[in-house]
């Protein structure tokens, strides 16, 4: 272990950290961190990590979002062929850590804005993380009696379940577009449900 | 095509109608039944079913409840190692037709009871469904900025996407543990999304 003064003065300093502690560690590496260093973040959310970023750090480093799309279950291979998206938010030079995500490790690299990602998010993780929470909450699955569309549920929910309450928060209240879809998928799933 | 009279005269008569019309067309073949032969049908509701042919079949017949556990969209390869769910509800001779199912058609044969089975069918279709169908009315989802876990879900509501509305409102409606689940669904749904 290093002190935080020494990580923050390398050429690329990567920020991987709760969405929560974010905003105290941006401030505590930002006296530390050198001209043309390269800033980092890999949270699931981007808009509001784009804004702190580009709000608390020196104009002289560059500011790289990124997030990894899988996880220590989906990735547990390795995370050759996975997908990351990348939001190069102050960042002239990002070239280089594009080249590196796509072929020093082998990852299938998706260039997007903070907003591109968070609007798809809202669906692909808020939903799928509210779906397996509720799911899992409902006590021991049937095991027996299945379909196969109802094992890939289960499966989604397995490999979620594992995630921490400080991400499904991330997820679920961080991204700004998040509410609007839970709401209409809970619109959606009253109707559907209510036609008794 | 034969008649319907003929066919009810077989030693075996399977009954693959919607759950809506099962009533009328058990009414229909009653009569022309012939002693000893087997009445077998294949709706995705076991309790409801079991009581209608019960009450509407002559004594002298057998009754046998299935569920075939795949559809169209599953089974595209063939029904070979894919599941069915039998319940021998009047049938001193069901062993017959349950090694038929498991050496004939190569079916992965589960013995259960209407209760049992609608008991975890209200979590396993109900739920499946009601979540595929929900995912479904928000309009294309994400294809490129995906995760692992969306994706098994976004194929699980590709799957059931194809089922019409007569076997929805079969599967959420005609059994008796389906609104119950629902309820205990939604509820938890609206917990998971409420903590803004």
């Amino acid at each position: 272990m290093v002190s935080l003064e020494s990580c923050a003065r390398c050429d690329y300093v990567v920020l991987a950290v709760p969405v929560q502690a974010m905003a105290s560690v941006l401030e505590a590496i930002a006296p530390h961190l050198r001209p043309g260093a390269t800033v980092i973040d890999v949270a699931s959310v981007k808009v509001k990590m784009a804004a702190l970023m580009l709000s608390t750090l020196p104009e002289y480093v560059q500011v790289i979002g990124t997030h990894p799309l899988f996880g220590p279950e989906s990735a547990r291979e390795g995370v050759k062929g996975h997908r990351i998206a990348i939001c190069p938010i102050r960042a002239p030079r990002s070239a280089r850590v594009f080249r590196f995500l796509q072929r020093g490790l082998g990852l299938d690299v998706i260039l997007t804005t903070p907003e591109e990602h968070d609007r798809d998010m809202a669906t692909v993780q808020g939903l799928t993380h509210l779906v397996a929470k509720a799911l899992t909450s409902m006590g021991p699955l049937p095991t027996s009696l299945t379909t196969q569309s109802f094992s890939l549920l289960a499966q989604a929910a397995a490999q979620v379940s594992g995630d921490s309450d400080a991400l499904f928060r991330a997820i679920e209240h961080d991204n700004p577009y998040a509410a609007t879809v839970r709401a209409e998928f809970l619109k959606s799933v009253q109707a559907l449900a209510g036609t008794d």
